[in-house]
């Protein structure tokens, strides 16, 4: 995904609707409601000033870079809502487990609070912001980032609570990372708060995918520039991503379920418009897993599936997707590394329990 | 518990045997296995000599103490033997956390293998052992340690597994670190090993329970030179423990489950000799925590509930006991700090789920 404007050199509170627009749609439904993580985004910027945005490229050798953000399900972090000092709080009991000061923050994923989340960090740390993430979109396991494809470890890391609980873990490697971290995240109320992946300057630059926040930012401008002109918003968001319009249609059913740290479940539509008399049922670990219409895959991860309110084009994550909507669902190409043997083995349908084999979107798209 | 000996200066091989036979039945059942707990402890003696043991009127006011030992489900730990090398590493994952060196080690619990990991531990590390420890019995949580009567965290603490997985831990408070670490041993396979309560000096003086470590010693001996004497062994045990014999009979059913990371379950047996036409029944989580003669209870938390082979005079542990075993049941008194109301609102029934008061075991015993 290139972006049409400049990419971004600093983050304000002007750039911060469209960031949480594009990145909720990036995020396919998850990384938590993108109106909180705007909300402490705001406040930090309020309190600290702009973030300074540095370009993936102009991250130095000898810099220390961390990603933070929440982990949990999304349906619990809309009502047990992160506090900032918990992400500040996560940065500061790491850092006596690293060789040498944090210089860097950025982006988990490009993701609904978890695009925001990093934002109140670097303004709360005054550290700069990578115009980057570990994912180039939202998925719901720790171990799912670019930089585990190159071997770097999310350890040492810590996961801090609301209450002021706080775990430094070190784990044998990034899989063990996640099934230890979402144990405590459980415990701790199925919302909690990270900082992890410490990466040296260079292992940051080959790991993340960049200039994920100013694609963000780009996306969600385009977006609203086309609802302000009355243009179809879908269709602009098609155009951005790169991707196809699966479905048009109306929520008819709606399964959610908190389980072991996740909101899973599945959604049905049947179609209207172009899509009348079909069919297009969702699957959902935190965010959009698997779309099939009349039952054959029409999407799958690692590939984006994303929903959109088809009147007001705002991305509809799956903790807010609500029976009788009407929505939108777009299919978009996942970054390109994602689709390697290696990325779909840590990312694939097969790592999510399916067993059928990935296929891209472009090529999986009705003809 | 008074010793007829004169308390441990150091615990050598010759130690061990008395040492594990004491501690099992101290352990009320839990602790797990005394014989694996005395392998690890033997084969790190043999490698790095006895173990020093300092009185616990003798630890100086600098010194920083620290308790050491397993956490799990004793079922699982018989099988998934808790490493020594495991020990030391969650001390030396400790180290960093703690404002100054780790000066004695002490045993969190007098009951099987957590009174023998501390001297593998103390062994390997080259530190004194204090002889002392935070029970002076065994129990399933980590909150029930005496130091947590007058305010002692059990924070920070590390919990390591076999696999090299590492977490250092701050919560909140003692029932919040419970919680957390056994959320994380249930997903690192129900057994783990810990380091926890960093004390000073004089919160170990006032804290801990005192020479537990040589009346654990003192109680196996006895036991052993009844057994070799062909005297009761049952009998001699309740006068070392100024307890009483609630119960003779033969094993007629017992459930168990590893539920939560615990071993939960009850046993019940139907009485010989005097008590033929009665039964006991016996409830436990990791250790016996009730005993209900004809329904009635006969001794509970925090008071001792200690089951013997009624032929050998070993020691049986809730992982141990066995359909059709003959066995007798020995209710003793808990040191007093467990019996006043502080101590009962953190081991006594009400805190295992119980909607009984307890009652001391004297006065609950058949007249």
């Amino acid at each position: 995904m290139t972006p049409t404007h400049a990419p971004l050199t600093r983050v304000d509170l002007e750039h911060l609707p469209d960031i949480a627009r594009g990145s909720a749609l990036l995020g396919t439904g998850g990384g938590g409601d993108p109106y909180i993580g705007r909300l402490l985004a705001a406040r930090a910027i309020e309190e600290h000033g702009p973030v300074p945005v540095t370009a993936l490229a102009d991250v130095p050798d000898d810099a220390l870079v961390v990603v933070v953000g929440g982990i949990g399900a999304p349906t619990v972090m809309v009502e047990k809502i992160p506090a900032v000092t918990e992400v500040t709080q996560a940065i500061d009991r790491l850092r006596p487990a690293l060789p040498r000061p944090i210089t860097h923050i950025a982006c988990t994923e490009i993701g609904g609070v978890n695009s925001m989340l990093p934002i109140a960090a670097a303004a709360r740390t005054g550290l700069p912001l990578v115009d980057a993430d570990g994912m180039g979109r939202a998925f719901p396991e720790l171990q799912m980032l670019t930089p585990s494809l190159m071997g770097v470890t999310a350890c040492p890391l810590t996961v801090v609570d609301d209450k002021g609980n706080a775990m430094l873990l070190d784990a044998v490697d990034n899989l063990t990372a996640e099934r230890l971290a979402r144990a405590i995240t459980v415990e701790m109320g199925c919302s909690a708060t990270y900082t992890m992946y410490p990466m040296r300057g260079a292992q940051a630059r080959e790991g993340l995918i960049p200039a994920t926040l100013s694609a963000a930012h780009d996306l969600g401008r385009r977006m609203a520039a086309a609802r302000a002109e009355h243009r179809d918003v879908v269709a602009e968001a098609c155009a951005a991503l790169a991707g196809l319009e699966l479905f048009r249609g109306k929520v008819t059913a709606i399964e959610r379920a908190t389980v072991g740290g996740f909101a899973r479940g599945r959604a049905s539509m049947e179609g209207t418009g172009a899509h009348q008399g079909r069919r297009l049922d969702l699957e959902f670990q935190n965010e959009y897993v698997v779309a099939r219409v009349e039952g054959r895959v029409a999407a799958s991860v690692p590939d984006l599936v994303c929903v959109l309110d088809a009147e007001t084009g705002t991305p509809v994550t799956t903790e807010g997707m609500r029976f009788g909507a009407r929505v939108a669902v777009i299919g978009a190409p996942a970054d390109p590394r994602w689709r390697t043997p290696e990325g779909l083995r840590l990312v694939g349908p097969a790592s999510f329990g399916y067993d059928f084999p990935f296929r891209p979107v472009e090529e999986l798209a009705p003809r």
